[in-house]
């Protein structure tokens, strides 16, 4: 079942993630990925702005404790699929400080080549506009 | 064909925006959308906070001046689609100031009864998460 595929694909990334595996952390984008990142800019193409977006987030952190997917919603029709969770990361920074956050994953896959992977993403903390805030400290 | 219905209500959405036409703007979404918006939480069911957001952006809002959505994409697969975009707000706020914001628009819309209703949205900006600042000046 595709759903079972794409939920199995997700959690394997999220263990990839964990451990700091840069290659299986890339193998879910495909090439032509419009990524929408928690960090500037606005909007990126293609798999080497994601990369380095991952080794700059693998260098920030000493250790990646834990990277969980919460509340995690699968849908599929033919050969597209939509995926979105609450994504849970704790570790601690190269400086020794201790980093907890919690952002908002959305996925869309395709399926091509009898393999599942990521068209477009979007990840982002909300904003406090007003104040002109990133809002880091929110859980669930 | 799908992809030209939703391509059409997506843009008379944007529409409904510039003319403060709350309703018309709900409409676009399903009663069971879970939404990660633009301000905290970090996400939220039902259309019940929805219509908040709204409410309250046209509340700060004495003219919407502009919403237009720039290098829209549009995905079909069935009952199920996906469509991204960078949008673009601009107007007066209802103190007198200006206000000019692009953020990143991800909607799923799935089809029901024949008419196309979004069932996940997550719309942000990006953060700059050493500073805690959230990037609220960026253009394409």
């Amino acid at each position: 079942m595709a759903r079972e595929q794409i939920q199995r694909r997700v959690e394997e990334w999220a263990k990839a993630i964990r451990d700091k595996d840069l290659e299986a952390v890339m193998s879910l984008y495909a090439p032509e990925i419009v990524s929408f990142d928690l960090d500037p800019p606005l909007r990126y193409a293609g798999t080497v702005e994601k990369r380095r977006a991952w080794r700059e987030f693998f260098a920030a952190h000493a250790v990646v404790a834990a990277y969980e997917l919460h509340e995690l919603d699968v849908t599929v029709s033919g050969d597209l699929a939509v995926v979105h969770s609450l994504n849970h990361a704790q570790g601690t920074l190269a400086g020794g400080k201790v980093s907890d956050l919690w952002v908002r994953w959305t996925a869309c896959f395709r399926q091509s080549a009898g393999s599942w992977r990521i068209v477009h993403d979007h990840v982002s903390v909300p904003a406090e506009v007003a104040q002109g805030r990133a809002a880091l400290n929110l859980h669930p």
